[in-house]
């Protein structure tokens, strides 16, 4: 068994116990883990914390992809045992000890941070935890089911601790595609002109000299749940489908855009919109994380090419992309998120960005992360990078939520994540606003009228009258009372005066 | 005369009065015109104004490709006959208009407007008015001192207008690389790998059967004017040399990273500060407008490569320029402002970035745009493009403005253009603080204690502390009282309750 796993020879010797190998973290240590939603490692935290319960003093830095899983956030958040986290993150134990100021966090774009970490900016790679799936006979890596930051944190760390996994199929070599571009000023374009453009290898490079210790893993990663597509995200993504299919036909967006979809109801919605929708008989996806709905559409045929840094499945569908790897291996390909969500590649190819607001306010500036403006919720990820650089930006949102006791359509949202020069359009399941050629004042009509939830509409409305009538200017605001909707639901429990 | 500048027969023909030329444009009609700070038409817009004051009903949208001169904005807004005007503008009645919601105005980043003409996305292109300094022997076009957006309003228009500048030495011909990038899906990257690259031609590409009048213009560039480099500038300079010298010398940054620089005077003091610095012996410089530093610079052998896409210089250092032409055009190149600005581009060189902030926050969101929230100042320019993408991005603004009346450090910006994520490092007179490694908690203490005026660090520390008291998070804030430093200033002239 090990055998198959670890090719190449000199590996075998390392193999040890979770304990042995967690021997190689200390007190301080930057600790680089693999993990992009999937992919992360499951057994090297708990070792951590049964050190803490018996007395040692211990603290680590944790750098990933994005969010891992109980095993590693949540275990390790828990047991008090996180200086920094860096980047995205979804645990809530660890969502809760950084909004007490308990954990160190910064939010980042995700296309920069292998670049930053190449450049010796996070700090030293003390030691990388790397989740795989195989050795390879000359001692390269191959990935699981996220490729994230690993390359880079492979390239510059110190020592390396390999989980070697019995779950993921060994079969998911040449799933991946790994190039690590070149750091300026000296740096090449990175090579993709087509969303499914094979550009590196199918492993991680790595010297396996600095490989201290490797254990084996049968524990699998803690699956997607979604729930039951609703009325709300089926109407956004109606209308997102509609208005495109209208750009195409008046020849004013190619047909052959490939779409980026966040994680989330909304975003599989859309793609779940492709399945009975002719227009759309073939599609491209260059995107961040692959969830369900991408092996529902290649099962159709409906599929060019899925590029993605995870893949970030429901139970069921984790089996069958294993049972029949070998047909879906022909269309998705895992890059590393330096790759999958570079500025660089997301304008050449033109994306169509999707990704949902927390809230966006009449002028259409966009909050993705910060509850009632102080509470971080999971960070930016890679909203930032589609956004900003796709070929159409949509940012779509429910007008409301917790029942109607908060509008996602504000005066002014109370953190801005993506200004208004970075989103086109903007979708509720009330309406849309296109918002590419209006003014400001436009804007605010429009998404008022059309965007908000009925509920709000007047308030809204009075507040953009009086604005424009009191402060006037280009953006009129009012800023004594802008944020008088997240005042009285911080207050009452509600943003309406008198809910019914 | 004519046929030294018109060295392409056909269009000598088409030689007549502005007001000929001018009588193309009709009422409603979508006026693309050169112009990026220089460069602009000057003849043509006058010619409406009188049209219009002899009774005739006469509105057009005016798209340019950054901001122009009195000749064009000035001359329109003050006769009203501007519907729309995009993109970023200075012109002080063109801004009042726009406040006061007389003038439609839509505010983007530069780098993307040439891609959304071509598309269609700015409606038809009824007609391009464009100053050029010769016209060449197969019916190219040389420009003036800006490109801009022209290549693409030149490739779109029905008619074209061309005013052929006589102010404008024709030995210019060579200093411009014009390329057009490819669009969506099926583009090619941007082959520029180093600052002073051509890729292009030396003149836009036109078909001369659409040129539908030309004029010959005496008419210059109003030239820049800057003031004295003042002691908060200087000190702002002298930070960040240091500071990108330190990195430098650490091994954490690369010695060849080229340098954009937005315009005024900080940015000005930023370049000066090259000269008596022999660490910096030889500066790349990828920008959007050149100013008269980089002149000097050139004159004393530190500049490698000069890239932009305007050149705005003052009235002797323009004198200076046309007689050494010669000289300078081996060192400068002018592009069109979709390269000169490209993110893919400025990723890849590594671009340190400079920008100007009219107010920061004390978690670090900037505000370019808009005074208190609502008037429009200027416009987000290019400095998104560059802030988004270099390698790293500085935000610089004098601590204080209105002789202290103003603090640029604020609890929260009135307005967000640029998000914590895409700004690196701040600077004021009084300190810098690199944020790259910081929890927001820990900027917001940095930025108040070294950036902010003295003056007024005890209301922002006060702010601060009682906000992570009372609110706590991520990112604390009140958000009844986050605007207080704006609201004051409304309602008494000045930020502080007691200006000593």
């Amino acid at each position: 068994m090990p055998e198959q796993r670890i090719r190449y020879a000199p590996l075998r010797d390392k193999i040890c116990t979770p304990a042995e190998a967690a021997a190689h973290i200390t007190d301080g240590n930057n600790l680089f883990v693999s993990g992009f939603t999937a992919g992360y490692p499951k057994l090297i935290p708990a070792e951590l914390v049964k050190r803490a319960e018996a007395g040692e003093k211990l603290k680590v830095n944790i750098f990933a992809g994005a969010s891992t899983g109980d095993a590693v956030d949540g275990v390790l958040a828990r047991a008090g045992l996180v200086g920094w986290r860096r980047p995205y993150m979804s645990d809530r134990f660890m969502r809760a000890a950084i909004n007490h100021n308990e954990i160190m966090f910064k939010d980042d774009h995700l296309s920069g941070l292998s670049a930053a970490v190449r450049a010796g900016r996070w700090g030293p790679v003390d030691v990388a935890v790397v989740e795989v799936a195989a050795v390879t006979s000359r001692g390269n890596l191959i990935p699981t089911l996220s490729v994230g930051n690993t390359p880079a944190y492979l390239k510059m760390a110190d020592k390396i601790i390999l989980e070697v996994s019995n779950v993921d199929p060994p079969e998911l070599e040449g799933i991946h595609d790994i190039f690590m571009p070149e750091d300026p000023p000296w740096r090449m374009p990175i090579p993709i002109y087509r969303t499914g453009d094979r550009i590196g290898k199918p492993f991680m490079e790595v010297d396996p000299s600095r490989v201290v210790a490797v254990v084996y893993s049968q524990e699998a990663d803690t699956c997607a749940i979604f729930s039951e597509t609703d009325e709300a995200a089926l109407s956004i993504a109606q209308q997102l489908l509609d208005f495109v299919r209208h750009e195409m036909k008046r020849g004013r967006l190619p047909k052959d855009l490939p779409w980026q979809s966040g994680v989330g109801d909304v975003a599989n919605a859309v793609l779940a919109g492709f399945m009975d929708d002719d227009f759309f008989s073939e599609v491209s996806i260059y995107s961040e994380v692959l969830q369900d709905t991408v092996l529902d559409l290649i099962d159709m045929g409906r599929v060019r090419a899925a590029s993605g840094s995870a893949l970030t499945l429901s139970e069921k569908a984790r089996e069958r992309f294993f049972r029949e790897l070998y047909r879906y291996k022909e269309k998705i390909v895992l890059r590393s998120v330096e790759i999958s969500n570079a500025p660089e590649v997301i304008a050449r190819l033109g994306v169509l960005a999707v990704n949902t607001a927390l809230e966006i306010d009449i002028y259409g500036q966009v909050n993705s992360t910060h509850v009632m403006g102080s509470q971080m919720m999971n960070g930016i990820g890679g909203s930032g990078d589609f956004e900003r650089n796709g070929a159409v930006s949509f940012m779509v949102t429910p007008s409301t939520a917790k029942n109607g006791a908060i509008s996602a359509i504000v005066p002014m949202v109370s953190h801005v994540d993506h200004s208004e020069h970075s989103v086109d359009v903007i979708i509720t399941e009330y309406g849309l606003v296109d918002t590419r050629n209006l003014t400001p004042r436009q804007v605010a009509e429009a998404v008022i009228t059309r965007c908000a939830h009925p509920d709000y509409r007047e308030l809204l409305w009075d507040y953009y009258e009086r604005a424009c009538r009191e402060t006037g200017g280009h953006e009129p605001h009012l800023l004594g009372e802008v944020f008088g909707f997240h005042q009285r639901f911080l207050e009452t429990g509600h943003m309406l005066p008198d809910p019914a």
